[in-house]
């Protein structure tokens, strides 16, 4: 039985397409906007600048067929399985996104370092958790 | 627009239920099954034990009106929002599980440190990243 989401808001960011995004975000995203649905504001009580945040999106421009890839789009490494790369292209394409809270202003957060397309649908947010 | 997912497949754990599920993996979740639906079997090519794997589930015992919880369950914690919290209860709720991989027997993977309970839906399977 297929599960349904709804997006919690959206991705506003320089990046126009997967073309200019980098692979991850630490090898040079930049700064971004996340406009989180109004009716979603309570989530964000006690999130502050500071905070490191993983952000979940929906990556709609990617396949959902595709179970091997080239890790990194590089044609000469041999193929291997999705669930062994974070390649954009798989059956559930969700990515994760390591980011730092830069602002929050009502319901909208500035992070850094964040390589999703303009646009990218966000599912949710979770904070950093380390192990003692 | 609402967004539709498909399990890839399903926990096979003996947590029986939330209640008995550690809050997090590394405070000491048992070691589970993950049975992958045989048709994305290709997606596990390259995968070996001592592998460490993000596992996405969708925790379908969870509440998805909520947006403040008190932290842990502590009924003294004040409420905070659930985007700054790793509660099961949010709009979306996605889990995400850092596991090391034990075993891989054609489309079934054994982890380790796994807290969610028998028969969640599995979304997706990442390898942990380490930034340089």
């Amino acid at each position: 039985m297929p599960i349904e989401l709804d997006p919690i808001g959206r991705v506003e960011s320089p990046l126009a397409d997967r073309a200019s995004a980098p692979k991850q975000g630490f090898e040079g995203g930049p700064d971004a906007w996340i406009a989180l649905d109004p009716r979603v504001r309570d989530g964000l009580d006690g999130i502050a600048p500071g905070d490191e945040l993983l952000v979940l999106t929906w990556l709609d421009r990617a396949e959902r067929d595709v179970l091997r890839v080239h890790p990194r789009d590089d044609r000469s490494a041999p193929l291997r399985g999705v669930f062994g790369t974070r390649s954009a292209d798989r059956p559930n394409p969700i990515g994760i996104h390591p980011v730092r809270v830069l602002a929050v202003e009502g319901a909208r957060i500035r992070v850094s370092d964040l390589e999703a397309v303009d646009g990218t649908p966000v599912l949710d947010l979770k904070p950093v958790l380390k192990p003692r």
